[in-house]
């Protein structure tokens, strides 16, 4: 795919306030990178809308990222939360809720909003999907199918239900779920969710 | 939500060739909005964009809809196609088969395409909500529950796996699957998922 030029968007702020140099202004700059794309989408994305957020000018942003898909890429490794470590309740059941629940929080937050619309849009850079699935997908199947693996250990789960398929089961709801006008996931979801749809897939 | 104005884009091409009136230049446009959707998505979108595709001018758009989400919505009633009657084949396993196969396809066209780019965007316009869930989401997950309904009459399924949530396991797996590097779901894709996923869970 070729490299997406950035494109001219509605004016920008000018720069103001005290001048920030080096992280400051390189993290400032991220950040408001996530907050557009998570609202207006990769697509839209604009380099005016990001240095408007930034509250800085859009040389600030040429100078250090030539092209718009370098900038989502280190955005998005400066904003993904890391995935953390995998629960470990003594009961599967419990530890899919716990896991589910992160996954879920982390979607709402602008990080995760602005990784679902990025997986939608199809002018996605292959590297900034890389970075992705390296970062935040991955990982997390394979917390998903460790969970699996313990259950199936202690005789929680069927053996032959520890599959990448089957692990996947409880975040595509979700996600489904968020996809359906938006609405929250909350633990009283997520807890349907495990009881009501992974739970009797697991059970020996 | 406010209405969303149209914003300017690339210049458009002139209205070339023949001169289309009434419904035929009114299908183009309908049938070039959709294309614009599932190409740059809804808030990327431009009146410019969608006359180029349609290969007209501004006005002829302008003129029927003055506001965007209004073409959104007649486009996606013109393009969205009809639920289709749902199988019998006397057996559960094979009626999912077939109903998450035509959804699949249905995803892959342009107008489905361009649905679920929708429902990823955070500025769409609640008639437009509506307008996928009364004709493509609503009636679909309704035909998934029945084919369950079904299965539990004929002893397959059990009864308390007939729910809202059960129901939509298949479909929830099929979009993770698409929002996965955009990897085609084929027939095979479908039984695997039916098989390792959605029978176990139906199975008295």
């Amino acid at each position: 795919m070729a490299h997406q030029q950035w494109h001219c968007g509605p004016a920008g702020c000018p720069p103001h306030g005290k001048r920030r140099r080096g992280e400051a202004l390189e993290q400032a700059i991220l950040a408001a990178a996530v907050r557009e794309l998570a609202e207006v989408g990769y697509d839209a994305m604009t380099v005016e809308g990001v240095a408007a957020r930034a509250h800085t000018g859009k040389a600030a942003l040429y100078r250090r990222w030539p092209a718009k898909e370098d900038l989502v890429v280190d955005a998005l490794h400066f904003m993904l939360p890391p995935c953390g470590a995998l629960p470990d309740t003594g009961s599967v059941r419990d530890d899919l809720v716990e896991l589910l629940s992160a996954m879920a929080a982390t979607i709402r937050t602008p990080a995760g909003t602005a990784m679902q619309r990025m997986l939608g849009s199809q002018r996605c850079a292959p590297e900034i999907l890389e970075t992705v699935h390296g970062k935040v997908i991955g990982p997390r199947r394979e917390m998903l199918l460790e969970a699996l693996r313990r259950g199936a250990q202690r005789g929680e789960v069927r053996p032959d239900a520890v599959t990448v398929l089957v692990a996947q089961v409880g975040s595509a709801m979700i996600l489904q779920h968020l996809a359906d006008d938006d609405r929250p996931v909350d633990r009283r979801v997520v807890e349907e969710i495990v009881d009501q749809v992974v739970m009797p897939l697991l059970r020996p």
